[in-house]
């Protein structure tokens, strides 16, 4: 919910970082230059949708009338008590009310100065971004961003790590001990484990080094091929 | 680090938004118009220190020369095999490499089309935000201030929640009893719990209803004024 927003270049891009992360039911409080507003058109480009189905309202008390939890975002402390959500806990605690039957709204300020103590002190919540102190300054649409995001976050798990494979698997503990013992014999037949007293500990170090590596079987197969052809390479040169 | 970046406007803003979470290491790769940029500098505004530290390279292999370990940011996959990281879990490995003494980078592709292949597969590892399918652009100063959030989150412990005070404390057990006995005198005074075999269980859920709320001291002291001036005004009307 965008309170009186000044530019439309911004509630273009605000419209953009909401739909970034699948969120689409955007309100506007009585935006400064009217409504529709090409240039939130022309901004919004793929995100027009966000637009053409945005609720506009003349005052806070119509856009928020049937909700039953706000969130005010605010960079900076305000003389009001009320409890202080990161962006992370403000989407758990959305997406914990919305599962209840609650319908929740987030306030974004204007750009020039945020939003009124008056309009904060209608909202149940705060959310703010904990930001490099020297240089707190982010826009509408960044903000906007950030909450979305960790709403996305908050409802689309999403695996932390995942390991990306190139029509491969991972290599087996057998493809991964045939290509140890390969280097192994060919490395010995090459004079690589000398001196003789450190030629156990040297396999060693190189059995584990193999294990180390997260290897396809494609990558094994690879350094297969180049161990045959460096020994062929070796072979011809000795002729 | 920008690999190719094409307009210096987006130079700028990726500087704000990596400022903004109080990263200042800006490398640029072969940037598209040159460098040093003032279409840069006029849109990093208070973010210009990023641009006067910026170091500029000629190519990938020089930039990254002096990094142990390397993130590509990618949105969409690629035919390689490589760990992908949520910008959270990156984050959370970078931080604890650093910890550990490595110098790590993280690489953003150029606007329009996003790293090549060939940059992706110099890198050790992948970082992908997750985005809604249906509208997955996100822009490189975006992208910059995801990571940047997500690293400032990983190193800068916020409370997830906290109660922010308007000077004043939460209100004592003690203050609270004393709140709902004045509520309930006065209420029994003025005819509120009937019919009587009701009343046990309406004042039960009036002491309920207090201890739900977070009130501080201040707020106790508005409600028993409020109670007074009900009782007054009420006295006055039975004169």
């Amino acid at each position: 919910m965008l309170v009186r927003p000044q530019m439309g270049e911004n509630v273009g891009a605000a419209a953009r970082a909401m739909w970034n992360f699948g969120l689409q039911r955007m309100r506007l409080v009585d935006p400064r230059d009217g409504w529709p507003n090409p240039r939130a058109v022309a901004m919004a480009s793929g995100a027009g949708r966000v637009l053409d189905a945005a609720q506009v309202h003349g005052d806070l008390t119509g856009a928020i009338g049937d909700c039953t939890f706000v969130y005010a975002t605010t960079a900076r402390p305000r003389d009001l008590t009320k409890t202080v959500f990161t962006p992370e806990a403000a989407a758990q605690d959305m997406a914990r009310r919305i599962a209840e039957g609650e319908r929740v709204a987030i306030l974004f300020g204007p750009e020039r100065a945020g939003l009124e103590n008056e309009d904060v002190a209608r909202a149940n919540a705060i959310i703010s971004v904990d930001v490099n102190p020297e240089f707190p300054s982010l826009n509408l649409a960044q903000c906007v961003l950030l909450v979305g995001y960790e709403w996305r976050r908050a409802t689309h798990e999403a695996p932390a790590v995942r390991e990306e494979m190139a029509g491969t698997q991972k290599a087996s503990a057998l493809e991964m001990d045939h290509l140890a013992r390969h280097f192994e014999e060919r490395l010995t037949e090459a004079g690589f484990f000398f001196p003789d007293h450190k030629a156990e500990s040297m396999k060693l170090s190189l059995r584990n080094l193999w294990s180390r590596m997260p290897l396809t079987g494609q990558d094994v197969q690879t350094l297969h091929g180049i161990l045959r052809q460096m020994v062929r390479w070796a072979r011809r040169r000795d002729d």
